[in-house]
């Protein structure tokens, strides 16, 4: 029986795999790169992405918002001028807690592709299944904030082993928590040795320029050069 | 197509409770209740608990642990000379994100249900699909941080909805956030009116009492009666 249960869910995840292939093709054809952008919830996606969305140049950024209900987040983003597009994962009885590439195919006919250069996706606020589900990215992000602890690499291994780059948000608040930073290093480290990493904070916008550097390389732009601190 | 994978989940849930009832009666035959303690990733439920059972008079409690990896949290509160009992849902590629009530079931050999009056089960840290899977507890507490923000009821609906006592931790930080406490009830109050909640700190142990008391409620204690603040 067990034996049994295993097989259905390889097939399930092989299935899942080849509509992400489809997908990243569609994407590829209209030369759009996309991220998928996951977290906890309340880590702080969206206030990250509209403080990075603030600024983009001449890189023209669209979002598929993840959500099990409502559009909260949509609304927030929308008020940017970014094309956002919905899509609530709850036609069942809790709703799905993770997006998954037949959803994300769903959603490709509402894209606005000829008008984007990078799809930033939010998942679901979620740390274990949406790991497990590929949805034809070119990159993974997933954001930890320092107010979950220092455990969590340990805890949700599969998400951060699966991530091109982990961001550390919410560090304004490190003076006032019992984080160590080195420690959750350390242990994010075991999981995925060597993994990008950048502190950041949604609120105070430290980071972000550098995360956004970031996400100008994955859409194959050269970012701008890095401001130089000016000395006194 | 749709509908019958709709009739799908439906019948997963249905046995679900079937097992949910049976693990129900066992409990009930050895005069043990059982807490359902769910949340997001690192919200603290197991450092709530930590205060919490560090002194519960002679209320005997014991903590099923639910992690997707590991035994870290369960270490933890052993230390504590609680009985604990691990139980890790990663037998598939990233694991189970929630606990449902066959592997609750299979648990139950190894419970000490005869030297314990209250099970606290913790939950893997998750808002959404805890929320859909019974176990056979008698009483649902969900611990919601303010660090996540204000708009997680409306987010997270089936998860409010369906829990009996609403834990708001981290208060102890809500001078540094830009939280506000009553938007978030108000929130609350939309998909669980009067649902209730409990402002509290599992780090300087603020309002831990007040929630030790209505454990032992559920116990079927009278809990020590409230300690008054004295007029100085």
């Amino acid at each position: 029986m067990h034996r049994t249960k295993i097989k259905v869910v390889e097939d399930a995840l092989d299935s899942n795999n080849t509509i992400a292939r489809a997908n990243r093709e569609d994407f590829d054809q209209h030369g759009v790169r996309v991220v998928n952008l996951m977290s906890a919830p309340g880590a702080g996606k969206t206030a990250l992405l509209e403080r990075t969305l603030a600024e983009t140049g001449d890189l023209r950024v669209g979002v598929l918002e993840g959500d099990v209900q409502g559009s909260m987040d949509a609304d927030r983003l929308a008020s940017m001028h970014v094309p956002v597009t919905q899509l609530n994962t709850d036609p069942g009885f809790g709703g799905e807690c993770h997006l998954d590439a037949n959803m994300v195919r769903s959603a490709i006919p509402e894209l606005p592709l000829e008008e984007i250069d990078l799809l930033v996706v939010e998942n679901v606020g979620n740390l274990v299944c949406p790991a497990e589900f590929r949805i034809g990215e070119d990159a993974r992000v997933m954001v930890s904030s320092v107010t979950e602890g220092e455990d969590k690499p340990l805890k949700y291994p599969l998400m951060f082993r699966t991530c091109e780059l982990v961001l550390i948000n919410k560090i304004d608040l490190l003076e006032h928590l019992d984080f160590d930073l080195e420690r959750f290093l350390g242990h994010l480290d075991d999981v995925n040795p060597g993994v990008e990493r950048m502190p950041v904070s949604a609120r105070t916008g430290e980071g972000v320029d550098q995360w956004r550097r970031w996400l100008l390389g994955v859409a194959g732009r050269a970012g701008p050069p890095a401001a130089e601190p000016v000395a006194p």
